[in-house]
């Protein structure tokens, strides 16, 4: 047994860790406050002190909830990276180009350690970041870029290790969990629900980026590279927002036992890599079904674990906060991982492939209410192949136009077929409008 | 930089991490499993092979579900902690004394490191181990021994570290979780489904240990040394089986909205810490009152983060295999933590605490029906200053003997309070047998 041996954390006096830390938003400010008030528990824990050398932000006469004198000022991030007195950046300043990336080259090149809460930086330029910073020796951790306070890089990642994954799902933007619910509690149209949020400071300044499903599905991409060994494949993502969900469907998919959520999936078959952020419906009493507002849920399976589900905070200063800290003790101890679990060099281009996983589908519609307009609905369904599990007509007694509204939740299909059905729907003749079809997981 | 700073995961050539594995029993196997059938995977993620060299149990003829011809056999597992060809000792063998523990302190004497699933063990002797393990530079890991395939002693050791612990709550034994939600599904008594379980194998050979809440008592006890810097206190865990747990008040707790559980408590007060595995009324829409089966689920709160809750199947072969492979792949990774996370001999000795946390009650009793009895009750829990939110007194029709079922639900009272309303019921009079007292945890 030789000294090199002896674990990190018996070592309470070693050498400090040193933030170079760039970003004094909510979540910059979230990690200061941990590191000033928890000083000597993760001194504690990590077997050496944690401390802040130097900041970074655009405006540094800004009045921040937080005493900062203590740390060197940089008005450039990149100088952070050059520091003598930085050994990790951790970088909180958001945006997939400009001085996020510079600073996370710089960094690199530095050969300084990172922690990033960036989401977008890592599904654009992940796989070049890794390979850059593999190569350099550095480590880049980004528990804080994905679900928030929920530590699922690091279970998938590390705690699932010895598991083939088969299956990641999650609900991972708090902003559109929190429109869906309460556009469903209120009885709200998604208009009025988005203005709401949008005035409670919900929403990032590119609203698109919430309501879009790109924040979701970049965080999706990140999981799916660690979870199959493949390059992040963002452009692969089939993505849909939630601007299409309207206040009709919510209520009807409601009455049939079913919330709608923003929900990713990825799953890697022999025809490759699935990964969509769709709206779906989840059965309302299933822990996805139940998530409320900005709450978020990842759910993991493994091929020996089976189901693993985690449920936290999606945002906010002290969640983020916590996973960057937690990334930032680990690289205190001596955890040294590759980016994404493995060498980067060893991720595989993922070969996108459009879902073919069959699954039940509600489907809305509005037909005319003459005889046998329902026999073609149902004859086009079963010509595809798609067997009916409900069937709902609700007549609008109010109204003189004749018209039925029909839900229909139809076994397990594929999408193909799903999509086939829809065809021909159009040709029967019978059909106001374009029909509604929103995937149903069952987790 | 330099060659040091290299994460371990570049080098996927590198040395093998060789397992010597101790007891082949469901666990064991499925570690050989995993090994076996995932060898490249585990390479590539943990940057160098990991193989086993020699394995052990009592009887080598016994017919076993994998191909052993491979390794070498050791009939004495302590033989295994001697052997050059082993870096990492696994124990799943179980028990807190005899062969488990000589096997372990072995290994510690021999400057190898250890994975283990045995809480038993560590619930009785894992300060001394782990301070043995510490002065001689080995590392226990032990994700295995609590809540079986959720990493929960990963993301409470490291992917909280950044956070104060407030509070560990957790539902953490699959037999009795099975026992409670079959006694409420099928309308059972305990009696019945206790035998039903025995007859599946669902028990232990002493089925105490599960029932009698010794094995979940074991697993919160580890929880509470990590979450609170405490020397393991299992002896202070106020411990309460669920064979008391009557079918009648599941049936009338469902009725009120409640589900009960077996759920454990830890939490420091200014008073000390408190540790409890009770009996405990969860709300039927939460996600503990949801919980069926052998499924496990935790809840890890936080200063910064808020709360986590983590679901996944609390043991069986392959979640307890995945388990002990996250540890053994972490070890491969070069991850060196302190057994509880922090320096063993920085732990401070517990205080215990008896718990004082206010909480709602439910309370079932049986009174004379007379007059004036119930007033007598309401009088009683007024005096010790508790008030009543909800009461439901259920007269029974078929029988003559002029008793009264009264069923109450408290708000928020101290234990000490409901203890001393107890007491006062008895000098009423007008009870029939002893009232049940169950506490509501609001999770």
């Amino acid at each position: 047994m030789t000294a090199a041996r002896l674990p990190d954390a018996t070592q309470a006096t070693g050498t400090p860790l040193r933030i170079g830390l760039a970003g004094l938003g909510t979540v910059g400010i979230g990690v200061v406050k941990i590191v000033q008030r928890h000083a000597d528990l993760i001194a504690a824990r990590a077997g050496r002190p944690v401390v802040i050398t130097a900041v970074s932000a655009r405006d540094k006469s800004k009045n921040r909830d937080a005493d900062l004198s203590a740390y060197a000022w940089e008005t450039d991030p990149i100088a952070l990276a050059a520091r003598d007195d930085v050994d990790v950046v951790v970088e909180v300043m958001g945006g997939h180009e400009g001085p996020a990336r510079a600073l996370t080259e710089a960094a690199i090149a530095a050969g300084k350690d990172i922690v990033t809460a960036n989401k977008a930086l890592l599904a654009h330029h992940g796989h070049g970041l890794a390979l850059a910073a593999e190569a350099a020796g550095c480590v880049i951790r980004f528990e804080a870029a994905v679900a928030g306070g929920i530590p699922v890089i690091k279970v998938l990642t590390e705690g699932l290790a010895g598991n083939r994954i088969t299956r990641v799902m999650g609900v991972m933007n708090g902003t559109c969990n929190y429109i869906l619910t309460r556009m469903q509690s209120a009885g709200l149209p998604y208009e009025t629900v988005f203005e709401e949020a949008r005035q409670l400071g919900y929403l990032e300044a590119d609203p698109n980026l919430d309501v879009g499903g790109i924040d979701a599905g970049h965080k999706l991409s990140l999981l799916s590279a660690i979870a199959f060994g493949t390059q992040v494949a963002f452009d692969h993502v089939e993505l849909e927002g939630i601007g299409s969900v309207s206040i009709d469907d919510i209520t009807l998919a409601d009455d049939m036992g079913y919330h709608i959520k923003l929900l990713g999936v990825a799953q890697m078959s022999g025809r490759g890599l699935e990964q969509r952020m769709t709206p779906c419906l989840v059965p309302a009493d299933s822990p996805l079904g139940q998530l409320q507002g900005g709450t978020n849920m990842v759910v993991l399976e493994g091929d020996s674990v089976g189901q693993i589900v985690m449920r936290g905070p999606g945002a906010g200063e002290g969640p983020t906060a916590s996973a960057v800290m937690g990334d930032v003790i680990d690289l205190a101890r001596g955890l040294r991982l590759s980016t994404f679990g493995r060498p980067a060099a060893s991720l595989v281009a993922a070969v996108p492939a459009k879902s073919a996983t069959p699954a039940p589908y509600y489907l809305r519609m509005t037909l005319l209410d003459k005889p046998g307009a329902l026999a073609k609905i149902a004859t086009a369904l079963g010509d595809a192949g798609i067997s009916i599990d409900q069937m709902r007509q609700i007549n609008q007694p109010n109204t003189q136009d004749e018209k039925a509204i029909v839900l229909i939740v139809t076994h397990k299909a594929a999408p193909a077929d799903i999509s086939h059905a829809l065809q021909s729907f159009a040709m029967t003749g019978v059909l106001v409008g374009a029909p509604v079809a929103i995937r149903i997981e069952e987790v």
